[in-house]
């Protein structure tokens, strides 16, 4: 079948079978199908979507372009987490060691930020001497070993996402969904998880706009996994404002650092991040040992507070390579004032991702080079109630030059109400348990 | 602005300005837009369609990409006449030395056949000599002095075209109303016609198989040629049957030439394409003139039974260096005889070209050669009566290995019934008189 009547088909809403979408996928990562096909398929499947066969056809090729982790069967369940992408959103940092401490294996494989949000590798990366790029067999050996391990995302996984992801990127065809999820979902289930948990955001600061989008991106990428064999349950969450204290790499890592040391100076803004990261680590527990979610939650939240957490995470950036100690924050810092008297009503994430792009810690392009360094403190969350004058976010950056540009977008972001705001939801809604 | 922006607006069904539509074409013409993007964008036209800006703007900038041919004003009107294509389609090789012969100057680019129907490139080349590939300073000044010159269609004319209807084969992108438009207006325009004539061919040897789709697509042509200044009216023609008495380059030629010179030893065949071809001279001659219709068909009428045209494509033929006397015409010959007695209610024109491609009259791909002297020969029309074992095509092939399969497939294509089948209509309708 020439390749030209294949994309007809899909054009057509004819169905195609899982024999078609293979040697699509195989003679695209081979290079026999090109990159112009591809992205006339790829627009028509942005029109008119893909059948179950399809989607479970297109995820299957893709995990089997690359090398494939599997993990032998055992009491020990194997688990990850997804999160669809935030500003400020640090949980996997603590929400793995919680896991790992209460008898699972994470063998998290953590990618770049790109755009306005932030990522995890970005932010082990700036612990210096961390190894991410491991071989997968070390990556399953020290998973095994340590009951967690972080790997860069490359090419070894799924590279037929990895060209696929990056010809969507230009030629608009980013934004389907049975695309997104099989981009999502072939990764995570080649890292041989038996279990996953997504955290899907919604808000200002969230690609996913609204709850009833973020709902609908869960359900698709839960059907994906549940017919590919992984158990799947979802928190939707709010990104209506930034999570937890901290923006930007170092000041992240500082941030879970002092979460799991039990440090608490300022309890109410990491509150947050911690709330978010056990309820995710519950629900990871509750998947993988097949118990309710208030169980699961009492033994996050054990895990978290004696601190078994942080020997863990200690431990294996300790195997990694890592010196926790020698994590560096930008010494120069400058507070943005509130510009009048009343409430904070909303932070546009999406606003002080780009603001912290300005500041170098993060980046447009995927080659973009990152300061791990600088970042954003807030000092003020929805609802906080602010005096002309006071401090309601303090920026890190050694580069001072940056810091102007940076500071009008902090304040573009903030809007400001005379009365009290509703309070702020942090979780949603659970789907899948 | 990126072009996956412009992509995105199109998916979007975001409108298009002039500038933008520009800067795609001249940035793929140029290389700067790659393949990957043209495809996913015309992907994106296949379902969004166009606006009459968007329209109007691709076709200015694909004739802009290449060179154009200017005619000084003057009473000699400049028309061309175009052909949705069909089997035995040769009018072009009649109607343009009869208009010439009455005063219009036809600058005639002409096509290779491509699959199941011909190419009127194909049937001048079948005439020894003819030099087809002329500058367009000497395409010019030929029309100029004798009313009438044909060109090969090269990468001069609208190389955007050339270059994105290749991509547009190999992504599924061809059926799309607005690029089928843009592609055949485009040539038609740059060749500095005023006046353009339709041939909007229906039924089983066209491309549209019903009156309805080929109206549509006549009044999306004529649309884009009034917007871009030229007036254009349109026959809608059967292609229910093969047109006239031969298929096949030379003998189609053999055809043109006896109905020109006066020869009609079976008037009943040559009636057919004389009729179509002194109509569509006549809706030329119409445009061009400005007189009515009955006007134009007496004067149209009057140059060819006069032999006046004759004298014209005579003289053509041999300015453009062919020698008519030189036509080779396959010496070996099988009768197909008809299977049964009773009337010939149908004849698949589509299965008829296939046959033709078997017999090496036409080609598959771009790059096939092509046998000149085979062919078929129509001895029967629909609503003839015949008797079992009696002659209905006559296969002309030197290449007798290639008749088995020809003559199977041309006994396929015909369909008897016992009663006499309806009236066949040649020319069911015009548009834009």
């Amino acid at each position: 079948m020439l390749i030209q009547e294949l994309i007809k088909k899909k054009r057509d809403k004819i169905d195609l079978s899982t024999e078609e979408i293979t040697s699509l996928i195989d003679g695209y990562v081979a290079g026999s199908v090109p990159d112009y096909q591809m992205s006339a398929f790829a627009m028509a499947v942005f029109f008119n979507g893909m059948t179950e066969v399809e989607k479970t056809a297109l995820v299957q090729s893709m995990i089997n372009s690359g090398e494939r982790v599997e993990f032998e069967k055992s009491v020990r369940f194997v688990v990850d987490k997804h999160s669809t992408g935030g500003i400020g959103d640090k949980t996997s940092l603590i929400l793995a060691p919680i896991v790992a401490a209460c008898g699972g294996r994470v063998p998290m494989i953590a990618g770049r930020g790109l755009g306005h949000t932030g990522g995890t590798l970005d932010k082990l990366e700036s612990i210096p001497g961390t190894k991410i790029f491991l071989s997968l067999d070390e990556f399953k050996k020290k998973t095994n070993e340590l009951g967690l391990c972080y790997l860069g995302q490359t090419g070894q996984i799924c590279p037929a996402d990895k060209k696929l992801y990056a010809l969507r990127d230009v030629t608009a065809t980013v934004e389907s969904l049975p695309l997104i999820c099989a981009s999502i979902m072939s990764k995570k289930i080649a890292e041989g998880i038996s279990f996953l948990t997504l955290d899907v955001k919604y808000g200002a600061g969230a690609f996913m706009k609204t709850t009833q989008q973020a709902e609908e991106l869960a359900l698709a990428l839960m059907e994906v996994g549940e017919s590919n064999g992984v158990r799947v349950n979802t928190a939707i969450t709010s990104m209506e404002q930034p999570l937890g204290r901290f923006i930007g790499n170092a000041l992240e890592i500082k941030e879970c650092v002092e979460i799991m040391k039990g440090a608490s100076n300022q309890p109410e803004f990491y509150n947050e991040t911690a709330e978010l990261s056990i309820e995710l680590a519950a629900m990871m527990i509750s998947l993988g040992k097949g118990c309710d979610l208030t169980q699961a939650r009492a033994q996050a939240t054990d895990a978290l507070k004696s601190g078994r957490a942080y020997e863990v995470f200690e431990k294996v950036i300790s195997a990694q390579g890592g010196d926790l100690s020698g994590i560096k924050i930008a010494k120069n810092t400058k507070d943005v004032l509130a510009p009048s008297d009343g409430h904070v009503a909303a932070i546009n994430g999406e606003q002080l991702g780009y603001a912290a792009i300005n500041l170098g810690a993060g980046r447009l392009k995927t080659t973009d080079p990152i300061d791990h360094s600088s970042g954003i403190e807030c000092l003020v969350k929805i609802g906080s109630k602010v005096s002309k004058g006071e401090p309601i976010f303090r920026i890190y950056c050694d580069e001072a030059n940056k810091i102007h540009l940076a500071e009008s977008r902090i304040l573009d972001a903030v809007r400001f109400s005379e009365s009290k705001p509703p309070e702020h939801i942090l979780i949603h809604k659970h789907l899948g348990i």
